[in-house]
This record gives C-alpha cells, sequence and structure tokens, in this order.
C-alpha cells in the first residue's frame, strides 16, 4: 500500500511525500499517484509526536481527583479503584487513550501500568505504535517479587507472541522505592537477556531521594549505578531532584529520561526540571505526559507548551528551551530514546506521520511553524495522522470513536462506584 | 429574539435555558419554542469567559518573535513593527483574535492597545462583549502627553458614538514607567467624571518595582496610593512583584487584579503571582491571556490551567488554586472586575453561554466536568457560543472565518515585511 501526501509544507517548502509501505519512500516530486493521495495544500507535516511516559489506562480516572496531597490522592483515589480493576477496564481505557493521542497527533507511546495485556489489545486495534510494560511493585517481599517476576515474563511472551511490529514488550520496575535491590538487579539480567527497554520513574520527589539517601547512604542515581541498573536501555521518568553529580552518571550510562512537566507541576513535586545542566552532561531528553490522573490530558502539543515556559519560569531566562527544542524533545527525542526509526520526516524513517490544519486561527499568521505548534496550538490542530503507514484520522474523525467515548465513559464511572 | 437550549448540562443537572432579547430568561422547564431551539443533550453550559487583560490585534505578531530576552525582543521585534501599524492591520488583528475567541468560548475581553478604533470596528461586527482602551504612553514629555489625552478622548467618544451596548471605552495609561505623574492623576479625573474602567500594567517585573523605589522612594503601589490613581475602577493586570502591604492596599480600594500566568512564565518575570496572599487580602482576582506576542494565543481554557498548575507548582502545594477557583476566576472574577452581569449562568444574567461538546475524548469520563474543562479540555471542545443573546458560533462554524483567517494571515505578513 502507498500513499502520497501531494504539496504538503513540510520544514519551510513544499514537498510531496510518499509512504510506502510502513516507511517513508521518498520526498521527491514526482511518483506513483496508484494509491491512497491526500492533498496537502492547507497542511504542514510534522513526525508524529512521541509520548515516553505514560499510564494509557489511567483516563479512567481523568477527573476523579484533583487538587489533594499527594497520600490523601493515592490513599482515598487511586488505590482503592485500582485494585478493583480488571483487564477489561484497562482495555477501554487504553482505546480512549489511543483515541485521545491519535487525535492530538502522537503516534507512538511508552506505557507502564496493569492489567497490560488490556493495553496491548487496545493498541493493536487501535494502530498506534507502542512499548508496553507490565508494573512491577514487589514492595521488598519475596513472595510477591516472584509472583511479579512471572507475571512480568508472561506478559513479555504475551506481547512477543502477539507478533505485531507497532507493539513491543518493556519492562516496569516502578520505581526504586516500591522494587527491591533483588528485583532491580533481575531486570537489568533479563532486560540485557531479551533487548528489552526498561520503564522506570526515578527522582521524582525530594522523599525518594531523602529516603534513598537515609536507607543506603547514597543518593538514587548512585545507588542504583551500584547495583548495576544503569544502562541505555534505561527510561526513567520525571528525574526532577537530580544532583550534577548524577547527571553526569545518567550521561555516562545513556541512561533517557522523560520529562513530564504538567505532572510535575500539578503534583507540586517541589522542584523543576533542570533542562539546561541535563542536556549539558549529554542526557537524552523527551518528553511524557503522565496518566490522566495527573496531568490530565495526554496531549503533547499541550505539553511542549509547558515544558517550554516552564524552563523560562524556573530559570528565569526567555532563551531557555527556545520552541525547536521542546519539539524536537517531543519528536527526535523520544524517537531516540525508544530506539525507533522515528522523529522526522525523511527517506528510510517509519511512516508515522501528523498533518496539521494550517487553516486555524492558532496556527495564523504563518510567521513561524514550530513555534505556532509549540506556544500557540494544541492537539485540535491535528487533521490527519498515520502510523506505521496506515492512515488512523482523516480530517478529525476516527473510525468508531463515538463508540469507544461511550463505552470507556461508562466503564470509568463503572470502575469508581465498586469502591 | 428567544433562543431555548434544551436539555442540557448545567451545573450537575439537567436544564432548559430560555434566552430572552441579551438576558438570559429563566432556567424552567416549560416556556416558550417560538424562537431557535438548541439541542442540549450532548453539551453542557458554561458561562461565557471573561479575558481581563489581552491586546487583541497583536495576534498579527504571532510567532513572530520568541524564546528572545525582553528588551531585544522589544527593540529588535515589536517595537520597529508596531510604529508601520495602521487602522486597517489592528482591524484585521482584531478580526482574527476575536475569531479565535469564539472559537475558545470567551465572550467578553478587556484591551488595550493602539488604532483602538480598528478593534472596535472589528469587535462590532464579530459580536463579543469588550472593553477597548487607546494605550497611553507619553514617556514624560508634556507635549506628547497633551497630544495622547486628545487621543484618550477621542476615541472616548467614538466609542460612545457607536452606541453599541457591547463594546465600551476604557481608559489605557499603560504603566507608572511610561506615563507620567500628572497624566495618571489626568486619567483618575477623567475616568471618575465618565465612570471608566481604567486598565494598567501593574508590578509585572522586579525592575518596575526597584526603578520606581529609587526614583520616588515608595513601591509602586505607595506610590500609586500617593498620586490618588487607585480606585475600585482599576484593572491592574500581572501584579506579580507586590509585597503583602501592597497587596493590602490594593484590597483596601477596591483594585481589581488580572493573572496572566502564561505570559509571566513566558517573558520570565522571575516571580509568581502570589495568588494565596492577594485572595486573604480580599482582592478581586480574574484572568488575563496578554497579547499573542507573549502567549501564544487567546485561549481562556489553557490559561485557567497553567493558573491552577502554576500556583501548585510554585507554592509547592497541590491542593493550592483547585479547578472551580480557576475557573471562577475566568468567570465571575472576570465579571466583577468588569462590572457587567455576567459570569454565571442564571436568569436576569447577560446571555452570555457557551455550550461544550461533552463527547470529545479529553472530556470523556465525566466525573468532574469543572475539573475536566480546567486541566484536560482546551478551546477546542467549545461548541457553540452565545454573546448578548446572539449566536456567534453553532457547531464549532463562526460565519467568515475562511476570510478572516486569509485577510489576518495576509495582513500579518504585510506588517512586518515593511521593517
Amino acid at each position: 500500500m502507498t500513499i502520497l501526501i501531494e504539496n504538503v509544507w513540510l520544514e519551510g517548502e513544499r514537498k510531496n511525500i510518499y509512504v510506502d509501505g510502513n516507511r517513508i519512500g521518498s520526498l521527491c516530486s514526482d511518483g506513483s499517484r496508484d494509491g491512497e493521495v491526500i492533498d496537502g495544500s492547507n497542511m504542514a507535516a510534522i513526525p508524529g509526536l512521541i509520548n515516553t511516559h505514560t499510564h494509557s489506562a489511567m483516563t479512567l480516572f481523568r477527573g476523579f481527583g484533583d487538587d489533594m496531597l499527594l497520600h490523601e490522592w493515592l490513599e482515598e483515589k487511586i488505590w482503592p479503584v485500582e485494585v478493583k480493576l480488571t483487564e477489561e477496564d484497562v482495555y477501554w481505557g487504553s482505546k480512549l487513550a489511543c483515541l485521545e493521542m491519535i487525535k492530538s497527533g502522537t503516534t507512538c507511546f511508552n506505557d507502564q501500568y496493569w492489567f497490560m495485556k488490556g493495553t496491548a489489545r487496545a493498541v493493536d486495534d487501535m494502530g498506534l505504535r507502542a512499548f508496553l510494560a507490565e508494573a512491577f511493585i514487589d514492595l521488598f517481599d519475596e513472595e510477591k517479587a516472584d509472583e511479579s517476576r512471572k507475571k512480568t515474563m508472561d506478559f513479555v511472551e504475551y506481547v512477543e507472541s502477539m507478533g505485531n511490529d507497532r507493539i513491543k514488550a518493556a519492562l516496569g520496575p516502578h520505581s526504586l522505592y516500591t522494587v527491591s535491590e533483588e528485583s532491580l538487579r533481575w531486570f537489568r539480567e533479563y532486560s540485557d537477556e531479551r533487548d528489552l527497554l526498561i520503564h522506570f520513574h526515578l527522582a521524582e520527589t525530594e522523599k525518594e531521594s531523602r529516603d534513598c539517601m537515609e536507607k543506603h547512604g547514597k543518593y538514587p542515581v548512585e545507588y542504583l549505578q551500584d547495583i548495576g541498573f544503569l544502562c541505555d536501555r534505561l527510561i526513567a521518568a520525571h528525574c526532577v531532584w537530580l544532583s550534577r553529580e548524577e547527571m553526569e552518571v545518567l550521561a555516562r550510562y545513556g541512561v533517557k529520561v522523560s520529562h513530564n512537566p504538567v505532572s510535575n507541576m500539578k503534583l507540586s513535586v517541589g522542584s523543576f526540571f533542570n533542562y539546561r545542566d541535563l542536556k549539558a552532561s549529554g542526557v537524552v531528553v523527551s518528553l511524557g505526559t503522565d496518566g490522566c490522573a495527573s496531568n490530565n490530558n495526554l496531549d503533547l502539543l499541550e505539553e511542549m507548551k509547558f515544558a517550554a515556559v516552564g524552563q523560562k519560569a524556573f530559570s528565569n531566562d526567555p532563551t531557555a528551551l527556545p520552541a525547536k527544542k521542546a519539539f524536537k524533545m517531543a519528536t527526535l527525542g523520544g524517537a531516540s530514546s525508544l530506539r525507533i526509526k522515528a522523529g522526522k520526516i525523511e527517506e528510510g524513517k517509519l511512516a508515522d506521520i501528523v498533518l496539521v490544519d494550517l487553516k486555524k486561527a492558532a496556527l495564523t499568521p504563518q510567521h513561524n511553524l514550530i513555534s505556532n505548534l509549540v506556544y500557540s496550538a494544541n492537539g485540535s490542530c491535528v487533521d490527519t495522522v498515520i502510523c506505521n503507514g496506515r492512515i488512523l484520522m482523516r480530517e478529525g474523525r476516527v473510525e468508531g470513536e463515538e463508540e469507544i467515548l461511550e463505552n470507556a465513559g461508562e466503564v470509568a464511572l463503572d470502575v469508581v462506584s465498586r469502591t
């Protein structure tokens, strides 16, 4: 199957983009018109956006608990409903998340949560690209650890048995305050053995850092280095509370960092992501939305704005994190972190392409497309989404969206009524 | 003319809303179906949002200069193009702004800029409600002051001669660092005489505060108090750099404050709005987007999110500025500041009503509508906009929008090409 996107605005020029199978074929002016032809004359083409930290099924809890202290929110709201979750709930929550991501121009995401077979099925249906990890928490209990490792391995086998080239298994040890040293070591070995990405929460709060120092006499990154956990397949979300030394260590091991500005601000993690020093250390930084219980959406265009203006506000420097770099975080930064050939529209890359509608007030005038995308637009400027060479949305319409909204909406109300 | 919005979600209940002329008639279940009938069954009704600080024509400069130091941005980008502006440019920039505001659910705005007759004509065309002030800067030069006062009075007469009950003149002394004491005193007198609101920039940067102390031996609010400038018709935008004492003084005089979180973050004003103490002092706080050169959009739904999560981040308290209060800032806070009977949907209030489409991913599930509007949605959830009893948008469509986008887009490129 081929797609021709004709006469589309691409990095300051009018181009034709040919999609051949699941790859971008060429950007030349002539070629076959045999397949699907999309008129790009009122559109700009950008790479599909990449969300490197989310818990997609948590769309079910959007708006269920906000403006609360962290422990009250977890103890009174999230944990009581999470214990009643089923794979079917997760399936519908993930379908809703996929719909929302497609609508707002995300083509690939990195997810860590429970009952992930439900998410895998949803991604299979919806056509996105995803890295999925069954969340792992052992709370330093050996029996729980054994059982949870089995679940992890079972999920990896499940994903591999799907044989879907868009869906890859990853590993999901939750964090150093919920996972034992023995399990962390096991994850590193298992990751080496199967060449799997590890999706981890790191240095989100000051408490995590302080507790680690108390327990191990070391800061989190030093502790993880000592137990041999750090590697270039590790994607660490948050990384707000890091010393310069810890940043250097992350860089040395090639650890990738996912920045989640909205979640960090909304949950008041007490500090702000030190983009400048992390970049100076040489760490690859990408962008994540976190789950809908702490954001409360999955719109990476909005997230780019929070990242860019957040850096300016917190560093007191209006030149900090310019629009182009925020855009790069959500594209090339994500692709490099997830080791996929994406994040840029060029020949040979995966055909993960988003067309934005230039006939929108927020994208007018057209002094600077990237600035408009980062600072002015939101996900609603997206018109067409192609992932892995398949069209998932045309003219803002996704097949079956009404059914997803209705079913996911009902499941969400049912889930919270169970407590 | 009457409008019936049938079976719409309003503050947790299904209601009928009758619009009679430019007022909300009643919220009862029975009544006339003679006029326009809107099916509200998939909608929620919220009050039209109110933007208390913007420079609408600056949509022309959206994306024209970002990520720059303030003085470079002003000197290299904004001022050189502003000196070449014409009333016709401002007309088209304001039309684009009105379109964007309608699309994102704003029905009323408070604007201070140049060539405001152009804005008044745009608002007249577009059907919004607005308070318009010709910007006034005398740079402490008497001749310039005389000339500028004439312009101010001329604009007030112009607006009054329009006889449009949606458009009110206001006064626009720019700030204490650009307007002489004599002129500030004149503005206060003229405002008393004509009962006009005063739209002013206050305490946006530390430099303003420091320079005022150097020049007058007083902080800005103390200085303004001493010269008799403060009154309950004053709307002060930004108010980031205020001492507790200054907050108390603002409260005592009934000064209204417009909070502009995105602009403050993007321009790195060096501190953050102290919502908690301002509220504790009793100051009425509303929400503004500032102009598109420093935001870069006019979407108050997005601005509410920045306000709410910004407060949490900067005060390190996740319970700070909950969603309901952010929503109130953009509705009742604005109405109270601008002295209009709006900001809430109830009998007798102005018929400024927004219908949001509940069949959107960002508004699903429906655990909490206000949370969804503040934290998850953006302006694209707006389906229908009614202002002063007239329907300005149905099903996301505004009459003549293509022409506005095209003309404003061209004007903007032309304006920047003149330098």
